[in-house]
């Protein structure tokens, strides 16, 4: 009917979009005052949900009415709740309230800042707010950069950038054929270091292989006498060594690199220092908190994601860079249909310096957040984290059935159980901390994740989301300790 | 005074944000009813918003009030609107009115599915929608696929994938230092075609200069003999031919390469075909538009964008492929702490098919505006924006001081003026073009942009956004003729 009627063409009507987004703000209002009520990670198993969908389109219309509904009894509460304030699993990606308002303005102004033309505004607020991140995280004005869609795009570019830099030519040339490059390439990151620096060699022609992982101190940390050997035998082998990727705050344990340390050697060889802070940089933002950050402003690069620790709704990673020209180097291809008749004045096409053409307009959402908290509120916010982390970590080392199994330079804390007087082989505290952790898992008040350190299963327990308090933690606490306690009893 | 009080941590308060929700929506209902109001280019130059707002971010929190009056005096006048029916540049990315519901609830949920597990809806709901469009584009069951930021990434999945099916091993062993790559690798694309697959090709370590551009004929078409005797002098050479990209919709003219000699001539050598179809494959969803895709079921991989032609607001592209294995080769990577209790059940784990970890719940939207349209709905509407091209060619085509400047398959034209009876030099007409366009644009009712075709200026009208009518289309073309009619007087 709708649609046979040419004067009902076009979008949904002004009326109908009015009274709809009315009705989808008290959805949205109602999950976020209710969020806590779902079990974080929801009862089912995979390839349940798929079937409950119809197999194919409607082909005709449906009323909005219907689709919220479904939304309500389908979407919702199938979702793996990242809003629920005991979500403690990966790192937090939480969404606040101004960022959503921003993510709804965004949505509907529709912005493309690939060019400057195509968003002024897009453009210059991009600019404007990544600027006024760099100076919150105490970053030297030389800093430049741009937003990104996630932390393995950012890392992406940045290794990029480091390709062109070391003079190779690569976006033109390419790597097969080019004996020039001798016995290959090299970059050089931690055994602890996130998968998006291998991810991003396989993309970029590189390889996984050429990832050269150096080993790490009990602490986690990378070993700058390691890295400084492993440089020198790939020179003595005939590779090109073309970066170093040291991370503060590393996915499994959140440990730091000595940056300060390994900035001498990517200085003294000439080689690119990308610096992956994705989860914790924003503590830079606390001056009283920045000793694990000394030397990062030596960095060629440096990612740090708002969608983890900033409760920017996902996507938003900001890539920080000293050397702007370098991104373009690897990245600009301007076609005549992209060409405007005003490049000549100080308008930036922010798809120069990116893999992609398209670019949403990130900078909204953040502009919004940075004022509605403050950075006064959000320092305050992270002190909170890192207090009940500190808390945390605190009655692990308390209690002695259970091991807390690194340091905690920030608000995640790896541990496990190993209980006194009960003689429990390797193998057998792994699957018991497994169990532990699916126990409280199941529960559904809290959401906790696992990783390995040092070859132990370790439950992982990370604080990120805005809506933390400290009783969420006390509560997965309880839990863990009754799951333990319980492990084991027929 | 707020951040002060431990009561005030966390998010904004759940009445302050449903209140400012509200608010919001009115804002972004009263967007949509007064688009058509402002000059759809803003009249600023570059550089003049940033000195607009302060130089650094707020210390203390504002409240949300004084944020939105800042966002309607200052954001939403100065982006280049997108929305605007009269936006007739480029493609159009035009969100509709449910897609932005769709973000809405997009952004409140804040899922990320880059396992199952941190997304069992986002994940399921992604293979319905996907499954749904395969089935209304007319591609047999044996493509599947995944949705991605944009076309940019979706060719580079494509063309990573193809580096891998070659049996190269790129993904482990890069491409630096590998003799057995003999005299380097080749991709074979129109002159015409889109920039990202060279940027694609910079990216992936292939270069810029593995892509083989073929000459089209006088309708901007590959021409396969010439694509058959290039792929014949590489392998001559010692080079390894990967890959050849046809487009279905370039971007400049929106001419169609020769998919069927194509696909044979793919088939014969072994190569993949990637079918680059981000703008005009929506069509494919009207049964007797069906012509110019004739043997793209046959590609390995197909783009099309959502957020182009079938009114998704940015970012959503579709990455269809027979070959899925073939991307996970070329991606996955599964680190400890992604790895799930569940891996052995059938939860797809998106991640390890893109170069990124992270992932937008981009599903949604679109399982809104496919029920609130129907299939019914988005045909009338790909059906309406095709008549209003055919009108508009037609206006040109009987106007002897226009000229057209290239067939019209889908609902973009391209044309100059050519006054009748003046003897105009090329260089003299291009000047004209450029000056009658940017008169056009400076009017602020419509906005057009241009492309260069066999040497010449060219003016192009897009349609595709979901406000345009014909009387839009109309008044671009009284304003054409206006602007020639005045071009030289003094």
């Amino acid at each position: 009917m709708r649609t046979d009627d040419p004067a009902h063409l076009g979008d949904m009507p002004p009326a109908e979009f009015r009274s709809a987004a009315h009705a989808v703000v008290d959805l949205m209002a109602d999950y976020l005052e209710n969020v806590a009520s779902f079990p974080v990670f929801p009862p089912i198993e995979p390839g349940s949900l798929r079937p409950r969908f119809p197999s194919s389109a409607p082909e005709t219309a449906e009323p909005i009415a219907a689709i919220l509904a479904d939304y309500s009894a389908l979407i919702e509460p199938n979702a793996t709740h990242w809003q629920h304030p005991g979500f403690l699993a990966y790192f937090a990606t939480s969404a606040s309230g101004p960022g959503i308002l921003g993510e709804m303005l965004t949505a509907v102004l529709g912005q493309n800042p690939m060019v400057w033309r195509t968003s002024p505004i897009g453009t210059e607020l991009e600019q404007v707010v990544v600027d006024w991140l760099r100076q919150a995280l105490g970053l030297p004005v030389e800093f430049d950069g741009l937003l990104t869609d996630t932390a393995s795009i950012s890392t992406l570019i940045a290794l990029a950038a480091a390709r062109e830099a070391a003079g190779i030519d690569a976006a033109a040339k390419g790597l097969a054929a080019r004996p020039e490059l001798g016995a290959g390439l090299r970059l050089y990151a931690s055994t602890e270091a996130h998968s998006s620096i291998d991810k991003a060699c396989m993309t970029l022609g590189l390889g996984r292989e050429s990832v050269v992982h150096i080993p790490t101190n009990a602490r986690f940390e990378l070993e700058p006498a390691h890295l400084g050997a492993a440089i020198a035998a790939d020179r003595a082998a005939g590779r090109l060594p073309l970066a170093i990727v040291a991370t503060i705050g590393t996915t499994s344990s959140t440990s730091v690199d000595p940056i300060a340390a390994i900035a001498d050697i990517a200085e003294r060889e000439g080689l690119w220092l990308h610096v992956d802070a994705a989860y914790a940089g924003p503590v830079a933002m606390l001056p009283a908190r920045r000793a694990p950050f000394a030397g990062w402003e030596r960095a060629d690069s440096i990612v740090i994601n708002p969608h983890k620790w900033l409760f920017t709704p996902l996507d938003a990673s900001l890539l920080l860079t000293r050397r702007m020209g370098q991104l373009r180097a690897a990245f600009s291809l301007v076609p005549e249909y992209l060409r405007t008749l005003d490049r000549e004045t100080p308008g930036r096409d922010y798809n120069e310096y990116s893999p992609q053409l398209g670019r949403r307009f990130r900078a909204l959402k953040l502009w919004i957040q940075l004022r509605w908290f403050g950075l006064e509120g959000i320092r305050a916010r992270l002190e909170a984290h890192l207090a009940i982390a500190e808390a945390f970590a605190s009655w692990v080392d308390a209690d002695p059935d259970w091991e807390r199994l690194a340091p905690v330079p920030f608000s995640t804390v790896c541990l496990r159980w190993r209980p006194v007087g009960r003689d429990l082989d390797a193998a057998t505290l792994d699957a018991a901390n497994a169990a532990i952790m699916d126990t409280v898992n199941r529960n559904g008040e809290v959401f906790l994740s696992h990783t390995r350190l040092s070859g132990v299963f370790a439950i992982r327990l990370a604080i990120g989301n805005i809506r933390t308090e400290q009783r969420h933690v006390e509560r997965a606490w309880a839990l863990l300790r009754e799951a333990a306690a319980e492990w084991g009893v027929p």
